[in-house]
């Protein structure tokens, strides 16, 4: 079975590890950092944000990313797709190869998330956490609906505005569930560890009493954000309520077992790209030379395109 | 006495006037266009935003704008100090020569108005009518108070995000009177004429009709602005409730008349800088060749420097 001890740079994640040796490598947090590569011109269809590691090696911000920063402490990494306050749908390109950030596109034309009024863009730090995966063959026993086939998203709500594509340590706090054209659509709350107020933030409840508000307005986010764009409301299980830290963590865990499959070749991987450069037992991991070929055959890098002043109108709905 | 006739650019403003041809002029709106030309590096101490008219005239945005852009329909020139969901406090300058736009200090560091939760910097594009002043020596019979000494303020709630030291040409539909540690201190609330759906709003109740909620924050964001830095909350005139149309449009117009006072020294400036180019029988008056010089002393423009990451954090008030 996959586990996070295969993966280069990660810690062993075999919960029912005797030795001691084993042990301390386990508690161990990983310190790894990643940098992005920009191909195409930002706000163009060629648009793509590449990953590397700190050895420059190409890695798939899906597959390639450790899921734990550190295990012992359940403290994730998290790629942000979408910073707080922009409306650029970007999102992990599940299909293409090494899964660059790339935006989503409707009816021919780059998706800009509309601004439902009193908001601007997104709330939070928007993104999704490595290594999971919502298997749409999998029929979640809480919501009664299968997965929507991309890595969990997460909802950072600590106070630094993140860059896109920035790879940061969070806490989880909570889980929303969005039920979109009948799939589990997880929403989980995380707050960035480099928050300085980090420490106070343990699970859901402390959301909702340090941050009045920000619960409502996320359930009021997500229930309306399509709305504009002529789609109706948005549902979700459990009434709309948050669950907490520990229903959270496991939904998470979940995924990840969901994941270890796919990117083992247990379950098909139907449209998904699993290219992977880290994950060396997985029948999808390539060469570094491989991995440079398809980042070279990307479209240069070139200054940004403007975006459409359309997407600076508030929407009251 | 002073009036826009005798202001380059400007309509006739003599509401007495009973030549046809003058009545014609009256009727004419004045399509005029400004041009900005930045000094210094923007977020640092030197950064200033002087304003050039179609003739490539250096201009007082204070002084030499015309209120009018048609005084027969009412529709007022403004001046964007602080474009929609940016926080840099940019304003008039009116104590220093040719009053270009300039980011206001507090204890020696650049004043970047706090993210009061669920809003993003300030929820309108925010500026000035120009050639307009709420004179401190003047107690309005309605708030009881005296003004503020600075061009009376608009919120622009149209859709478009505007740029920094655009003027734009807009309707007047209401007010709110803030009484800001004794003083009257009117935000009027208008709407950018290029606004698409302008048509639709000719009062305050438009607004509130068919943009909901957005004087509910208008007046949430201003109770609450300066809590964040340790400051109460804001007091209101009228019990916080907006006036109409009609009441706002005699306010505007009667800070135009303490402005011709001003101009034309038949009220005592003070620390105004009164210095402009285009009020040809205003004693302060000044040559193109003066103007330039202001101009010309100031910082040369270089790439701004970055806005510190403390501004993005999120209040909860």
């Amino acid at each position: 079975m996959m586990n996070q001890g295969q993966i280069q740079g990660s810690t062993g994640s075999t919960p029912t590890s005797s030795s001691t040796k084993k042990q301390t490598e386990q508690n161990k947090a990983v310190d790894m950092s990643f940098t992005i590569e920009e191909r195409g011109k930002p706000n163009t269809l060629d648009y793509r944000v590449f990953f590397r590691n700190t050895e420059g090696k190409h890695v798939s911000p899906f597959h390639d990313i450790p899921i734990y920063a550190d295990e012992a402490q359940n403290i994730f990494h998290a790629v942000v797709e979408v910073p707080r306050w922009t409306n650029a749908k970007m999102e992990i390109a599940t299909k293409d190869p090494l899964n660059p950030l790339k935006q989503d596109i409707k009816k021919g034309t780059l998706r800009y998330v509309a601004n439902v009024f009193p908001h601007k863009g997104y709330i939070w730090n928007y993104g999704a956490i490595p290594q999971t995966w919502e298997d749409p063959g999998h029929k979640d026993a809480d919501t009664g609906c299968c997965g929507d086939n991309d890595p969990i998203d997460i909802c950072d709500i600590g106070y630094k505005v993140c860059s896109r594509g920035e790879v940061i340590k969070v806490k989880v706090l909570g889980t929303l569930a969005l039920i979109d054209e009948g799939e589990t659509d997880w929403k989980v709350i995380v707050i960035n560890m480099e928050d300085p107020e980090a420490n106070n933030f343990n699970n859901i409840d402390d959301v909702r009493r340090l941050k009045p508000g920000y619960l409502e307005a996320t359930f009021e986010w997500f229930k309306k954000y399509k709305v504009p764009d002529g789609k109706p409301e948005n549902q979700f299980a459990f009434n709309g309520e948050f669950k907490d830290r520990d229903f959270a963590l496991k939904t998470v865990k979940e995924t990840h077992e969901f994941w270890k499959s796919l990117i083992s070749k247990k379950t098909n991987a139907g449209e998904l790209n699993c290219t992977n450069t880290c994950v060396t037992d997985s029948p999808f991991c390539c060469s570094t030379t491989d991995a440079k070929a398809v980042v070279d055959a990307a479209c240069v890098f070139g200054p940004e395109d403007p975006i459409p002043s359309a997407v600076d109108k508030w929407f009251y709905v």
